[in-house]
């Protein structure tokens, strides 16, 4: 499924990130912040990490090193949104905001993943909201969809997406915005957000009829649908803002591995015709864990009232 | 405001509704049923009306004496979405289930009015998901949004919206559908609703630049924005399905009363266009009312274990 693929490629790469930015155990606290995917719960460990997540590791490096090597079409006109340099830059934000807080009352927030192969339903009812760094949790989807409410975490996926397109300087207030897929890690709440922000928003789904004609009326694309290149430079309008959340295997037998990632969306074809574009890997990935580092910290700033 | 316009008029409906419906306070348990408005909370109360309440029983009486007098063009092409007329059955339907509630287990609804005039966040978050018959509370809505998930309670509005589309056979599968409105009361859910039912739907609100050319696409139209006749006939695509959910008053001299209520499509404009339209009044107003009794219904079945 889509949104299975998604999720395993983005939760795939956190742990790296957290070695590099969260300080040893020696800090005297550490919230319990837990996130679940699907089939997946995550929570702190201060301990070593067992057998089964070192070997995530070999996953990880795969996927960096996949993103080191993208590569970008020299005729391409848009305007490449690069991921991978936000998502560092925001890091680096974290990393000193994380010092600030520990010098100032020796607190650090904390981070790590347990497989527990359970019905992921019962596991997000059970997570506790003010640890639901994901923001997955239905109270939290509400507040998201509400007029006058605001969630206690925005979603890392759907997030990184809105930050790409705020700092790259994309208008969205009373643009059309169209949502490819409607998954509830990111397609959903990724239009929810758009349209908080005032967008005209469309979700094109797999019932759509005429996804290419309603995708090229639109001025901001997420495309969340899980598909290998699906989204074709026809289905885009001239100019428009394109942020592709997919990450699919295709074989490639040139490739080590003997495979290669691509997104949702054509990059070559659209690429010249879009105004700006996120590549994969380097884009929307990157973006997610930054985003739930963000998220992170903002929960035990939250829980230990610092500000 | 829009929506208090809505909210106000569709709840004013309620009481005539509760009195033909529901038993006297002879019964042995009355599960206390809480809805809020903005700025009302509507909870249980067996015992007779404050004067502040019976007071609202003139508003009740020239809303239905409204309803009565409706009239449609004779040379309407659209099929007239009768509303008043489903609600009668779906509360027929409803009092016949109350009654064989109680008669096996002597349990039956209860539900009134209380006027507070506090912060309806507040009031909203402190109300009993169980009991929340409005289905207003972020974790409702949240549930409404995700897939895989159900609402405890669909909002009435709404869920009147899709049952008159429902009941008169217009496919939502498939279709293009304009939400114009995103209020928490009728426009988000309506568009939730839509989403959930396989719909491709965009959502329309004062931000949007081209409102009329994105509504022409739709094949079902869901107008909850508050504004008198602001859907006008070029808006409509030919044979869309219009819901109407606009209660708005306009200055009529002819009238006792110095006005009369129209919705926000132009009736007389879009009935020659459409396939299908709901009148105002007599459209989704009684809806409304009906649907608040069947969640009302539902929650007492479910508290009780009643199937």
């Amino acid at each position: 499924m889509a949104s299975s693929i998604l999720s395993d490629c983005s939760s795939a790469r956190l742990l790296p990130f957290r070695r590099a930015l969260l300080p040893p155990p020696a800090a005297r606290f550490r919230p319990c912040l837990a996130l679940v995917y699907p089939r997946r719960l995550f929570v702190s460990s201060p301990a070593p990490l067992p057998p089964r997540l070192r070997r995530m590791d070999s996953v990880l490096a795969a996927a960096a090193s996949s993103a080191d090597s993208a590569t970008v079409s020299t005729d391409a006109l848009a305007k490449i949104i690069d991921g991978k340099m936000v998502a560092k830059q925001i890091r680096e934000e974290i990393a000193v905001e994380i010092t600030r807080m520990k010098d100032a009352i020796g607190i650090v927030p904390g981070l790590a993943v347990i497989l527990v192969h359970m019905n992921d339903e019962n596991i997000l009812n059970a997570v506790s909201i003010e640890k639901d760094v994901d923001g997955f949790h239905p109270l939290n989807i509400g507040r998201l969809a509400m007029q006058g409410r605001d969630p206690f975490f925005v979603p890392c996926t759907p997030k990184g997406c809105m930050e790409l397109l705020h700092r790259y300087g994309v208008e969205i207030k009373g643009k059309r915005a169209v949502v490819i897929g409607r998954s509830n890690i990111v397609g959903m709440p990724a239009a929810l957000l758009l349209q908080k922000a005032n967008a005209t928003v469309s979700i094109v789904h797999s019932q759509t009829k005429n996804p290419e004609e309603i995708t090229r009326q639109a001025d901001i694309v997420i495309a969340a649908v899980g598909v290998a290149n699906l989204i074709r430079g026809n289905w885009i309008k001239p100019g428009a803002a394109i942020i592709d959340v997919g990450i699919n295997p295709v074989d490639d037998l040139d490739s080590p591995r003997g495979y290669r990632l691509v997104g949702d969306v054509c990059y070559e074809e659209a690429s010249k015709v879009a105004g700006a574009i996120t590549p994969v890997p380097g884009g929307v990935g990157p973006m997610t864990i930054a985003m739930l580092l963000s998220n992170t910290l903002e929960s035990a700033k939250r829980i230990n009232k610092f500000k």
